[in-house]
């Protein structure tokens, strides 16, 4: 069996995380997420949030998206992103499905800029036209990059200027939060953002978000609108357990500084080797342009995902590190990567 | 803590399920469900019906309703359902919110009766008003009731005389098959519907439902209703894990053998007692009438729920047994009963 | 060509719309109802009711009820209407497509009940199921009955206690206003509702509605839902026009007294021959009950809708009167009709 | 009063259109586009085309293309269109209401490029993203550009291979096929695309789009996707009538004529004067830049569209001809807009 540098979700779960399940395993457990471990997880994560917030433990993303973003939008109000935004690109059109345009720009590194939100403002002026009302970015975005608190502050400042909701992508926030760049806290989320998550499956859970709602006006009847789409899971403190467990002794952040400490080894090691990156990513991936002759030998050894072609002979792939990664299966691939490149 | 008898969906998942988990923590599996749990889960379902079928691991039965019956119709075409089908009051409008009416029938003991399906038929017959074009029945149904082999076949045959689909909602299937009454296997229902799903949540999984999509026709593209309805889990492999788990050495049927049989003991006990029931339940859960004072003093004991108010001085409660239930909980709940009705 | 009792639009327009057209036809106007017949028009209307409202000229009642509903329901929110209610039978799923649920009760005489309302209150209780937001009713119902001012008055109350918005759907309200045991003003509907229209084609115009919002909440970017529902006209100042001419010398309701009074002739002259009516109506339409043989020769001689089959022998007729009904006509009807009943 | 450059349906309807509707004006017709003016319409519209299509009478463009759109494509389904494109633009999300993405790709002048939807499809390659099915073009395009045979068959020929469908927006088909450059009959349309339709609004009529379904798989049901799209008129026959006035004589080219030759005059004398074009447009239409100095002055004497702000001292201004416009208003235009000019 190859080793996966595919993503970071390859393996089902951190170790504590099946342990405190199987600690539970006879326990009796009232279902929706009106349990106690929801009330626990909860309490544990609003200790990192200085507002009063509403806390939704969800199964993963794009449901995420979905549910918020319907669920405050009404039919003619539409969401900007960024070109490269997971509501864009990686969601069949859910956003779309449940009725909102998504007006988006094509951003810098994978980040949405102020002025392209404000020239969305400007160009949507009549109502033969779709009515702006929220941002949705990612971070970390989904190239890798991440967002500085200025730049988010620059963008939370336009979306007050203009009566824009706010919305955070959080499905890598972990890996974000962990990164050496990384200048922003939980708590800087809530305070810049009218909702954002806390993403658990790329960071050791099985499944499951944490969806936090800043904005009062976001909170009212908002179970109703995890249920009508769906995402309203019978055994809710299955996601719960998972948070409790990873709000428990820093295992979060813990998790997602080892994807991203090993992610600095494999980008340090490539670039002893001069390889070429296609963006300069900030957390546990790399994008690298390769000849696609070296591709097509490495992806014999290695799984990991061909991004994108670059032309006849190149080719991007990328290379996850993960909470579960093994730190010498990096050092075995970047001896192999050498081989391949030298002999 | 009170023992709980509010459903059969209170306890995490059954110690295999955990077991198998365990044993394959370590490992790396591609997402989305294109991992070989999920090839081998079906593979193992599949040995049950005689048909080609596709399967797909979904997390809950909303979604599996909303995702299958959006996936199906066209805008202007109508689902048909017994007055109390789950799609029709438990989904917060799941239906109607990818733009479906449900049309929708009083039954007979939670079960859809052919003549309401004609009936809806021959009353919605021009263009300004909707085309019944599939059918959704449970089984068993939101009232612990089953269909027989007779009825679901006079239903599917309903439905081939005026080209309509029939999806049958198996959240309790397993409960429905190991029941004493039932005279169907799981390759009757590909026989008599064009969908149907075997539900994992209410039977021992922590998450799943293994829809089996029978009809050619509702193949195509399924994925993609999947993942714009955010029911795409990126740990596909979670759920197939534990269908692998629960078709293996029969565990499926015995888990819900033992909760049809504590539940027959239940019944056994109350009719010692001439204890009224509201209806003649098949399955893993009875619906008995007492005086909202023995129901307080009741709940103080066991945690259950109170299903409706008859009157002012009577209500219906819902026990439910499940896989994990502990007979002697069964026995130790009748004694305090008896307590309640004769000090 | 035979006489047509089938319906109340049947003919084109008034003459004296077509005059005030054939009058502005070289005028040139804005588009999209920013126009001067609009405000014209609007401010004849606004004569008519005390309070602040705004004002918008649809095409037809479907679209109406399908912009306004879905404008102000959130995708959990429900609307409850009369089982007979247009919305639920004969707009094709028009709100549902949209994404709401209609929950509809049994009503009385096509008249949704108080009690009802309350009870879809109780019914709906948390947040499996969906949230009841509006009562929509239509005076006059589709049988032709009308609501008394007390009757209108305890719906209102009921909404105001309940917190629901109340929608009137008024394609017939000229002929409600006419009818003699009619007691309710434009004002009141006004007053009791959170909006409601003012049919025009049903009333001697080509096409057109006037929808009045009163609640302020309701106001807000409504031209964005008329124009993504595709109800904006480029013409808009056609309708206008026509609500111009209509607002003027009190035409809106001579053309529907001449509707309703033709029908009580009708009435008074079928009552002589002990016709048995279906329903008691109030307005410009009669519902009765005539053997099938009777019901086919008089098709024979004139059009009408047959309403619904009672057994084997008997169905209901609809005969309606219209702004354009000749009063010759009516009595020939009457005179062919007997020679059918005693020859 | 400012005479008016505004747009092409800025006067109520041609008077033979009014002279046929006063002609009728007595006359009883069955409801809902089911009368005989319909039928005869629709036998005059398809004597320009070969094969056997439906016809169906609609309100507007922003209603044909959502009704249509949204008849044809499964909820996973995205249609391609150029960015300028009316669905993407000006419908205030229209398509996305009724859940369908717009993939929009720059285009040249207005039109959509053929290797841009091989872009699409390429793109779109998996099922996390919509898959791409439909065409969407308009026939003049927004920027009053014409499409040439071999244009629509490079689409046309692109579609068919990956089985895309074709959907032609002709709200100003009469203009594009009666300017001089134009190479193409209502019959090629019916060949090329799966569906498209003649504009009325914009081309004398009141109301009213003729919509021909060419692909049979569209033809079912269609009635029911108009009404639930609050798209059915009650008086079909209003739209019918002025169809059956535009295609008898030719008047329906005869008009597009007139107005394609007063925007030739204007665009002659324009040139003239050296005005610089924004974009190079074949139709009733021209889009000129100037200084705002002019533009504010010119204001004060006639009515058009400010259609861009190009920098902070000139705009793009729209100038529309139509079957209305007096020649004489025309050259008037022109002189006042020397004098503005030169003095």
């Amino acid at each position: 069996m190859k080793y996966s540098f595919r993503n970071d979700y390859s393996e089902l779960a951190h170790p504590k995380i099946l342990e405190l399940m199987l600690n539970n395993a006879n326990e009796q457990n009232i279902g929706y997420g009106l349990d106690k471990h929801s009330e626990r997880a909860k309490l544990l994560i609003k200790k990192f949030i200085d507002q009063d917030v509403d806390i939704h433990f969800l199964a993963g993303g794009t449901s995420a998206n979905k549910i918020l973003i319907s669920h405050v939008l009404r039919p003619y109000e539409a969401v900007i992103s960024v070109e490269s935004g997971h509501i864009n690109v990686h969601e069949s059109g859910a956003i779309e499905a449940n009725g909102h345009k998504i007006l988006y720009y094509p951003g810098k590194n994978g980040k949405l800029l102020p002025e392209e939100i404000v020239q969305a403002i400007l160009v949507n002026c009549d109502e033969h036209m779709v009515v702006p009302k929220m941002v949705y970015i990612s971070n970390a975005t989904e190239l890798g990059t991440i967002y500085t608190k200025k730049e988010i502050k620059a963008i939370s400042d336009v979306c007050k200027k203009y009566n824009l909701y706010l919305f955070i992508d959080g499905a890598r926030l972990a890996q974000a939060l962990a990164c050496n760049e990384n200048d922003l806290t939980i708590n800087d989320f809530a305070e810049f953002s009218d909702a954002f998550y806390i993403g658990g499956t790329k960071n050791g859970a099985m499944i499951g978000e944490a969806l936090i709602l800043v904005n009062s006006f976001f909170k009212d009847n908002f179970r109703n609108s995890i249920k009508l789409n769906g995402g309203m899971l019978a055994k809710g403190y299955l996601v719960a357990m998972q948070y409790e467990c990873l709000f428990t002794d820093n295992l979060y952040l813990k998790l997602a500084k080892h994807a991203v400490d090993a992610s600095i080894v494999l980008k340090e090691e490539l670039s002893k080797d001069n390889i070429e990156f296609f963006i300069e990513s900030n957390i546990n991936m790399h994008f690298i342009i390769l000849d696609n002759k070296i591709i097509k030998d490495l992806n014999k050894l290695y799984d990991f995902e061909i991004w994108k072609s670059l032309d006849n002979d190149r080719s991007v792939i990328r290379l996850v590190t993960s909470w579960a990664t093994n730190i010498n299966a990096v050092y075995e691939f970047v001896d192999d990567f050498r081989k391949l490149l030298y002999d």
